[in-house]
């Protein structure tokens, strides 16, 4: 049983809502759809990522043998569950904003339409997938920002939270526009760029850390980036400096060294002063260890002659905002529109479009939620991507989605850049029609007036 | 290619270290302790997790022809690094603390004596592994603590970092004390007691919220947890009282109801009354909603008659701290013993035994670290659990895990067991064999004197 494709990789209760949604026959069309309610703080808007992933999942679901085994002798279920689930494969439509759209609070960027036992059961590992992928191409898009020019790498699957999270991980922040990832496999699996120098550890198994250096530089003699804060940065630098002239007269250049500890911006320069007197203009310069967004910002702000960094644990776990607010919520059952008025958790009902709107700069202005019915002026963010539980055509490549996640940040309000929260929030309305169609919901709806 | 058994599941320094190595024929035995640096803030101790995961990993690890495929042809590495990849397999020895222990800074939980390729290239996913274990179960630990004799479900799948993340989240809670999960595959997968009721959507796709609870209560006639937030609270504890006597006169008992939202110690309390007075003392009361340890802490605190909790989003992500310093660190090669001196991140060399000393109440007072060579007084708290690559004898099974922990959790001194940082942490003492070493270390190692 693989967690990563089998469908029990959902919460229980889809389970047991499935056996009552079966019996009583409750198998009209359900529209889901998965948003996020609001911002966590230090986050000015969400880059829209993980589809790919969402579709793969909904064109394999099926279960197998050794999930039909376990429901039926469980003893959680009624006997016909699992004949009903041997036969189930995901049948419906899906809508959604392409991959590296930004996006807002509110506002739908994944909709399913289905049979509501199907479109039930992949509520949880959908969020699953999508809010993990959002959250890391959000974190990520806020290096981007500030580090235009710098060689930016994901360096995070040792703490991200499994395997398949380092892997998602390395996707996310190369859509958001990261240039590779230190972890393998996003190479072979996705057609990542992948990056990697050497470990203390190598510098620390050798008899000196001369040694090491050039031992590492013969066996990649285009390639090697010496790490050199293993013991002493500035001594490791003038070692490297030492050593290359050796080096050059077999052909092989020092591509650069990487800094992993202590002042960066003043090691870094050090570093410079020491590499440029030796004639090595060109190697270059590449800083590591617990960076974040917020040091990237400060080491390129104060002119460090760095020329990329490595961020790893904190872009992997969205450190400082490590979930979001990501639900997935029936709008619609049978054709009637459908809310939840539970406090502080309320919704607005039916299919909705997202409509956005360009000032003269060609930056977002604001952004128009509105019923699907309810055509408004402005760009629809929203478009149909699977029928019948098919793609309706190719979901756009990885490469494309970069792209376009590097055009949608090109034309983010600049306000909303900045790593801070932005005084004024990115506006987005909720229209007329959605309004009046919520009235209409809580009219019809039994029990006392929602919030 | 399955990311969750692919040895590419590791950052690309490995393997153009493994080249090097190769190359060089530096195969010598190395030793490598996985520790955690520091404790994160709001921690006062962790829970060592993830061991079973990491000796299958090691047991299993091997090249697939996809994977030495891709490493022939990404144009990264020599040709021979695949011909000696494919032989490849994980030969060495491994000493751990047994799963649930406590264990606290500087204490090594893992050690790995392994030819150097082999020891070096297991890195990336011996610290993705029990980093995410040990970071969920220490985190789940704190709400066993705060609440005991409640059930404590995990309901965090849909926002852990991928389904491997909710997979292991689930097992990481369990093992600290939890008593189920929501994740369905936990049950297949590990045994684990699975738990679930009904959405909102469940509710909200029926006529009537009356007629949602009759259905869900005649499908689940024993075991229906009816979820009573999705309009009113109250009124729907109302409902469910009116309806009890005609579940009752067909054989159902409602089990209980689940509160997701609003002011739930005050919910509970009003929900209590209907019930009590409508006759159904038994039924329960299970609490959920943005909860985690603080919050159900408070809501124990304040008596809320609440029997128990579902906690997600804060468990699964550990949202206060979502990553622990924890590292894989080479302490000795070629029988001799290495430390990193790098600014803020230097180690302590060589092999290393815990030893554990407790007071006449039962409970720990202090822990040293010391040589494995310096045999100390005091409870060994590291053993042998593979040899030559395999497991030394079964390890114990995840319910005996959970009696350890258990029995770890009763050990614990008192001051540990507040959510708030401890005014006087858990001393850890590092025996002075590990500063002689470190000095003979640093003696023996060019550079400048490390701090």
């Amino acid at each position: 049983m693989n967690p990563l494709s089998s469908p029990l990789v959902t919460d229980l209760y889809q389970l047991t809502m499935l056996q009552a949604y079966f019996e009583a026959g409750m198998t009209e069309t359900a529209v889901f759809e998965l948003f996020v309610r609001k911002l966590p703080p230090g986050r000015n808007f969400l880059v829209a990522a993980g589809l790919e992933q969402a579709v793969e999942f909904l064109e394999g679901l099926r279960f197998g043998d050794e999930e039909l085994e376990w429901i039926a002798a469980s003893g959680l279920f009624k006997r016909d569950l699992a004949e009903r689930l041997e036969r189930l494969r995901f049948s419906g439509d899906v809508h959604a904003m392409p991959e590296g759209t930004v996006f807002f609070p509110n506002e739908p960027i994944l909709r399913v339409t289905a049979p509501m036992p199907e479109a039930q059961l992949v509520e949880s590992r959908l969020v699953n997938l999508l809010h993990f992928e959002v959250l890391v191409a959000s974190k990520a898009a806020r290096s981007v920002l500030v580090a235009p020019g710098k060689r930016l790498v994901d360096f995070g699957l040792r703490r991200a939270h499994g395997a398949e999270a380092g892997l998602l991980a390395a996707r996310a922040a190369y859509l958001a526009g990261f240039d590779g990832s230190s972890a393998a496999i996003a190479g072979p699996r996705f057609g990542i760029p992948v990056f990697g120098t050497m470990a203390h550890s190598f510098v620390q198994s050798h008899a000196s850390e001369a040694a090491a250096f050039v031992h590492f530089a013969r066996a990649f003699p285009r390639t090697a980036l010496l790490l050199i804060d293993t013991y002493d940065t500035a001594a490791a630098a003038r070692k490297v400096a030492a050593l290359a002239p050796e080096l050059a007269r077999d052909g092989i250049a020092v591509q650069g060294v990487r800094l992993d500890s202590g002042d960066l911006a003043a090691l870094a320069r050090e570093v410079r002063g020491v590499l440029d007197a030796a004639g090595l203009a060109k190697a270059t310069i590449f800083a590591s260890g617990n960076l974040d967004e917020y040091r990237v910002r400060d080491l390129v702000a104060a002119g460090a002659p760095i020329d990329g960094f490595g961020v790893g644990t904190s872009l992997v776990t969205s450190s400082d905002a490590p979930y979001l607010d990501a639900v997935y919520k029936l709008q619609e059952y049978a054709g009637r529109p459908r809310r939840k008025r539970s406090i502080g958790k309320a919704t607005w009902p039916g299919r909705k479009q997202v409509y956005r709107h360009y000032g003269a700069d060609g930056r977002f202005t604001r952004d128009v939620v509105a019923a699907e019915s309810d055509r408004q002026a402005g760009e629809p963010l929203v478009a149909q991507v699977m029928a019948g539980g098919k793609r309706l055509r190719p979901l756009p490549a990885l490469a494309a989605a970069r792209t376009h996640a590097k055009a949608q940040l090109d034309r983010l309000p600049l306000r909303l850049c900045a790593l801070e929260d932005a005084a004024d929030p990115y506006p987005v309305e909720i229209a007329a029609s959605l309004h009046a169609l919520a009235a209409e919901v809580d009219a019809a709806t039994e029990g006392a007036a929602g919030p």
